[in-house]
């Protein structure tokens, strides 16, 4: 019978439900030490707590996250707040004792992440970024297939993030639903929403990012703020795109925006190897594409691996070959690795010290569009 | 609050799986006066029920289907045994006031399904058969834009059903996991199996079919059986392909097999009309692809529509545009409705009535195939 | 230096474009022991003859196909006309001892067929029907393929030739440009013009076929007549499908139509072998898709096969890896090929002989269509 | 009857073919003023030279191309060498009045590009560069769809051109063949060969380039070269990507790399605008993507555009609907512009002049990768 691991989560939007349904679900599909238990979740705002509350059966409510994070029967703090909130929190949830799960990015910038880091390793508490896409099945067969030396010499990474839901003007900042447009709560634009994403799995797959040249752009450069009222100037940065060299001698393009008229969510990477090149599509995320020149060079071509049998990773625990999970179930995934990484004593990763790599490549970034010069990430490589 | 549907299970294979998390899930997506309570499954092994009912968290184990019905805290019967027990556990259930919710095809053949059609409506109890991918949003949005007339007169429809799981002479029939290769537990082989599927989706779109050609094939004539212990004479159709003549005079191929290599489960149809055109493949379930011949003719092509946006069919209930859901979602949209139409008062469908329909194509296919003759399938058209 | 082999082409159509293009080509790309050259063309209509002949450099005219058959100065006539005058023309061009170069279909039906085979056989001359379509390098690679013996059993074959053209009631038949619609002139509609394709194509890869049920209809039953002036019954099948079973145990299903919206010239194959599965799409025509289940598990997938290298089938003589060529250079194969033939003296194929083996299929499928009944092909299996 | 246009062509490689065919092919297919004759070929291997003439016949031979230049009976003069020659025939060419049409990229850099351009223009004589992209009828459509306005305000360009024919560390440098690779003879590596495809695309369709950041790397230091028989360090770029400002406002990004393991020649573009995207796949150039927000929301998808219609750019010259042309193609369709160029007195596209822009973008990435530095490309915007 599985112990109960109990959670108070923090916030209740998107990431809030993507995060309760992975809680309410892994029970069933993973046989597992823990069972996640929902004991509180913490909002401002009392009654729509509530009705979250309700609607996923979260035992209680709290209104103030410093409450929720002193309860003795709270195992596991769930940060799924902005991402200005994340630094504060996490620090005094460490304090306390209690497991971290951090929505990502990690933190605003490269310094509050290194407080992070340092406060749930001083408490020595487990400690999770919510980078997902690591664990959609087919990314995870990626990162598979290059440890198992199928690529060889690495030669080229790119990625981009293209989105095209801010393009109206008509698109407020600031404010539920909105705090990604406004550059206090979210510290930045695409490149800490989306391009994160981008580096995070980048830095698993090919290892560390020396140095980049970016560019940014705000395409709109002002808009009605829900929380002044007033039309105010923007601050994110609406497209990023950066060069990158990797520690490993490859050379990078990425890009991200949320001006990609025809695009919704299409975080695509391609990975260009001296044996075998492998890309990836979130739009059809069941799939990896994989072309091996050491195939017959007549029948050589780039193989659509449909990534739903069981011998590929996690598949074992869903439907049959041919049927397709979808988005929410790398959440399921994670938290059945982050409740494998308790059982085992082993962190599941990106622990937050594996997510503050991918902020110093976004300070970076950020700092080389100011700049307009080349920009050393000093991340590990 | 929502109010208690209090589900009785019997089975507990891979549809049993998918039921019991469309019944854990539904509550937390859709907002219904019903909350299904996971109250008994059956099963004759009672430790595996026992093993079923502690994972899926079921209140309650039963190892004769007879006592379950019999239950006053029971209020559906949800059938997911092997196809030869459809008709004896539905018309007992209906006898005993139960909903039923039966797995697909509804029975061995049309005379069953009849018997099957009388017990629930001279009962008057609420009936679905779980033909589950008229509930994938895409699939539905085909049939929206059908009924919207987008398409105008139909011209063609055709279909395919390809698996290759049964190449393999090594693999046996009959028993645990693989009854459906055991025509006394089957009734037929890709027929029943595959090709009800597509029928059911065709009468949906495109009406009645009025006539039959047919031809199957049992590649592999011996198999051993689980059951028996001996290699015996398979009975089941490994393939079957038929011609068909809809009542709206438009001309159809459907094909099925279990001897396509290269294809898990690719479910695929496309309609043609005067004025459009629409397909759709299984193996990117959350695709439609569209062709409208009022589109610019120097812009014209095959359009790929993502449906994950929140105006397209159930998308609402998810996350957001771009991130795609997966084949369990259709079990959960088809328990949302089957909860919608017991508070509306409205058959969910397909009814057993409804099902019946395709059951009689395909006892006309069987017979076309024995007789090589075009065969009536006495459906409405 | 390449010797000349002189041409006589009859008519100056679609097909007459595509002939002269290819002979003027070939001798640029391969080296050959005879060059065509475009001695004459004949039409009835002088005036565009001689336009033709300017444009494409051809040295004389004839308005009378007797005459150019009995000018000494011609080597090879090549029959482009309607189906109608097949027959007649080659089996008095073989009693000249001409080389024929004739248009598919063959003929109107397997007895004039029949009448074509033993004439060019007794009078000994080269001949040859231009199905293209088979050295499309693609389709060349996918034969090869399977005599190499990677697909092992074949357990299914599934072809379609799709378009959309003559949806339109305003569509007249018959005449310039029209002739296809017109029974006289065609002797079938898509069975003869398109599914002869699809069937040539599969006898080649998959041997003969024995028997088949098929349907046809006619969607628009009266269009007017270019010929009589008059609105007249259409008397050409507008869709035609057809089951079949090849002499090799393997299953098929064959459809073509002019009514399916949205495809111009879908012409697609697919086979599926115990060990592999190739297909092809005439729209996409310088890829094949391969599927092999040797592949390790968790990275086999489709192949899209970029049929572009200088180790493929023709690919030597264009361009470079990646650099498409289109459907022109499949005439240019076959002239290349009948000249190596004619060098070698071994026959380019298909032959008439081989031909006659479509046109049976095809006459099975038109009496099954009208009689209800699977039909034997009589075919050579 | 057309007049004769007469042709002398220096150089007999993969172009001149290129070009020979278009030469020999366009007054079959497009009714022009002129009527290309080859008249002349020529290079210094005198065998060679000879066996290029017969295949192709042209009518004579020179192995010093100003004897050819000054040749009384050649109109036009076909640069056809390595790069590193064309400024010294292109100026004399113009001084003797000739015509002149010249390989891509018009130089070795943009001293060199100024200087032809000043010579062609001083001499009044028609010239153009063979950028033959933008003759590719799904780029000449995606270029008329934005100039009616359909995209709407731009926001994002992106190109890649991906090879990876030179990972081999046995592939030498230099000669016959291998030019492209070494420094002396090419100027630069992929930035010269193929991004300078890109660039004059981009330039084409979406305006001048204002500021360029970029990098490029070597990645094999050292290869045998064919003219010195020595390893020598390799002077070329392998791999280049540079992000880049228009002067509309919009970003790019743009790569290109003979390492990308998997594509032969992978040639795309998107471009994505306020109300439109489409993009562009040289590795299926008979097709355009299109994606049109004005759709109906909910079958609003990328249209896949075969682009074959007869109302589609110089498509009426060709097949019919749904029958593709392949790569020659474009080169023929630049010979017809060209010629008309003539007749109209109109220059054909690009001139030279026009691909002087596209040198100095050239020129400024290869600055920007030298120095580290956002540099300015002086170029019209």
């Amino acid at each position: 019978m599985a112990k109960p691991l109990n959670i108070g989560m923090i916030g209740y939007g998107f990431m809030g439900r993507a995060h309760s349904n992975a809680y309410c679900t892994v029970g069933n599909f993973f046989e597992l030490e823990y069972q996640p238990v929902l004991k509180a979740v913490c909002a401002r705002d009392e009654g729509r707590a509530k009705a979250f509350a309700d609607n996923w059966g979260y035992e209680s409510v709290e209104t103030d996250w410093r409450t929720l994070i002193e309860r003795d029967d709270i195992d596991a703090i769930d940060i799924c707040t902005p991402n200005n909130l994340h630094k504060e929190i996490a620090v005094a949830a460490a304090a306390a004792g209690k497991m971290i799960l951090c929505e990502k990015p990690l933190s605003m910038n490269a310094d509050e992440g290194e407080e992070m880091c340092r406060a749930v390793e001083s408490a020595g508490v487990a400690n999770m970024v919510w980078y997902n896409y690591r664990r959609v099945p087919a990314v995870t067969l990626a990162k598979n297939l290059i440890d198992e030396g199928r690529l060889g010499k690495i030669f080229h990474y790119r990625a981009v993030f293209l989105q095209d839901w801010t393009i109206s003007t008509d698109l407020a900042q600031g404010g539920e639903g909105l705090w990604r447009l406004d550059v206090d709560a979210a510290g930045s634009g695409v490149t800490g929403d989306l391009l994160a994403h981008c580096i995070d799995t980048a830095l698993w797959l090919n290892g560390g990012i020396s140095q980049v040249s970016a560019m940014t752009e705000t395409f709109i450069k002002e808009r009605m703020h829900n929380l002044t009222g007033k039309v105010e100037k923007v601050g994110i940065d609406d497209a990023c795109a950066f060069l990158a060299r990797f520690g490993n001698g490859s050379l990078a393009t990425f890009e991200s925006t949320r001006y990609a008229r025809g695009h919704k969510a299409l975080y695509t990477f391609e990975i260009n190897g001296e044996n075998a090149s492998i890309s990836w599509d979130l739009h059809d995320l069941h799939r990896l594409q994989y072309f091996d020149h050491g195939d017959d060079s007549i029948v050589r071509g780039w193989r659509s691996v449909h990534v739903t049998d069981g011998d590929m990773p996690y598949m074992d625990k869903w439907w049959v070959p041919g049927l397709q999970i979808g988005y929410e179930h790398s959440f399921v995934h994670q938290v059945a690795d982050f409740i494998e990484g308790i059982t085992k004593g082993e962190p599941a990763r990106p622990t937050f010290r594996d997510a503050l790599e991918t902020q110093k490549v976004c300070d970076a970034v950020l700092d080389s569009a100011r700049t307009g010069q080349w920009t050393d990430t000093g991340a590990a490589i």
